[in-house]
């Protein structure tokens, strides 16, 4: 985190905090029946995370209209993008944890929310939140065409040929030996498809123009890679008390992770010539992208 | 059936077979990555059913504009929103029939999703399945605003103060006696608002006006309960082999239906009283409400 600008962290921390606060709002109160679904709801989502994937969002918008920050259309609308991919960040999470998944029963140190409620419970929690994301995007306060096309982009990004196909694909994966491309292909959609809808979420709310855009999906898909690198090199190198999850994990699960496949060292370097990609893809972006380059570099030199 | 005219059945058959060639071009191909995750999908969602929810778009779709019967882009609109409402209702009952929930193991005659691949898979299928639904409705060409109400109306649909919540209500109630009120809210949710959702759909993909939106709400609201009232009655009066699910499964599970709550002749009776306020809310529609109206003599006349 050192070499994290204290900028940049307090940005990040606000960020965190004010999504905290839009979720709490989009989310249906507890004493709305049915109210036990509502609860589990509430517990998946609120409470946590780096917020990584709404942090995105605003770094993206601001990223491209700079000059639209305070504006409260422009503030509403990538709020609005930011809960939806929180939204079904949350759901694969409360669904990845079940039994016939990963079967983990801590998450952020806290019960997972099949182990605190059910698992009935947490299947239809999930199940819930994912129309909740599709509807947050459809109040954004944008042209229609722009809700129609972050629609599209988040359903491609949740559906079979992302993260949901990614998921299959890494189940299927337990055991095997892959290709660098088929693990490539493989986080590309589990962790990779989120982390670039939220980018380009950021951009749609935003209205990007063309060179935006490329600029923007260049950095997403080197940062979504990056983010995977990371985490497999976290699992070997963190301690497990800072990763909040047990370190060694993957491995011991026998997953082909970066680390088994090119060794720690090489991971490391593809790690940091990655993060140099993304700076590079939004250097057209200018200041304005400062956010956009804080969060490469939170991603990229984090220790946990 | 003796009581549905036979024009109507040849044109409900010639639906069904339609849809059912929709939905396979909308969803990926066995070939395409991950294969066994596009398999699950395809299993769930093709070949079967009577296809009521696509069914009630077209027939509101027809229902209120159907000079535009025969019109490319207005027969897209309508398979659009009928693929999105059978994917949803596809991976609902995916999600329904697994461990944690009903259990079931067979689904129209067939192993269920979880038996004939696994529980992970089939979790996977549904939660990919639902963001395809919205990825279809995207694609409606119809005026951008439009699909985003379409969405909205989605998205309520199935979210937790729709379907998702429903099945939350049910799994709560087994064993309880609940009131004709709390019965009603809950089967609103869990099987009405799909269907509801539906009707509203064909209505938005023709571009109907505020009157014949009354005239869909309206029908929607009363052929919803309707379906759930005469599920029930059928689980008591219908054979096993008819019905091609265990009849006397609900009583045997403890679950509080219509006919426990009402006994059997009144709920035949509510359901005779519901099938009349559909064909009244149709009314201003005419002759081209005429596929609504056999759809409500379908959904209560029906003997399995």
């Amino acid at each position: 985190m050192s070499a994290v600008l204290p900028s940049f962290s307090t940005w990040l921390g606000a960020r965190a905090a004010h999504i905290e606060h839009v979720l709490d709002k989009e989310m249906p109160q507890v004493d709305i029946i049915p109210a036990r679904l509502h609860e589990a709801m509430r517990y998946a989502v609120l409470g946590g995370g780096k917020r990584v994937r709404a942090a995105l969002v605003y770094a993206a918008g601001y990223g491209c209209a700079d000059n639209q920050s305070g504006n409260p259309a422009f503030e509403r609308a990538l709020d609005c993008a930011a809960a939806a991919v929180e939204l079904v960040h949350a759901y694969s999470l409360v669904h990845d944890d079940l039994p016939c998944m990963d079967d983990d029963s801590l998450r952020r140190g806290q019960p997972t929310v099949h182990v605190r409620f059910d698992e009935a419970t947490a299947l239809l929690a999930g199940d819930a939140l994912q129309p909740l994301a599709f509807d947050c995007l459809a109040q954004m306060p944008v042209a229609p065409e722009k809700i129609v096309q972050a629609t599209q982009t988040l359903a491609q990004a949740a559906g079979s040929l992302g993260m949901a196909g990614g998921q299959a694909i890494d189940l299927e994966s337990v055991g095997k030996v892959l290709s660098q491309d088929a693990l490539q292909h493989m986080h590309s959609l589990k962790t990779g498809a989120l982390l670039s809808a939220s980018v380009m979420l950021g951009g749609l709310a935003a209205g990007a123009d063309g060179p935006q855009q490329g600029a923007l999906t260049r950095y997403a898909k080197a940062m979504g890679l990056a983010f995977q690198v990371v985490d497999d090199v976290l699992d070997v190198t963190a301690d497990t008390s800072k990763l909040g999850k047990t370190a060694g994990k993957d491995a011991a699960a026998n997953k082909p992770t970066y680390v088994t496949l090119l060794g720690l060292e090489s991971a490391q370097i593809m790690a940091k010539k990655l993060h140099r990609e993304a700076i590079e893809a939004i250097a057209p972006l200018g200041e304005s992208g400062r956010y956009l380059a804080g969060l490469a570099d939170f991603i990229v030199l984090r220790d946990h």
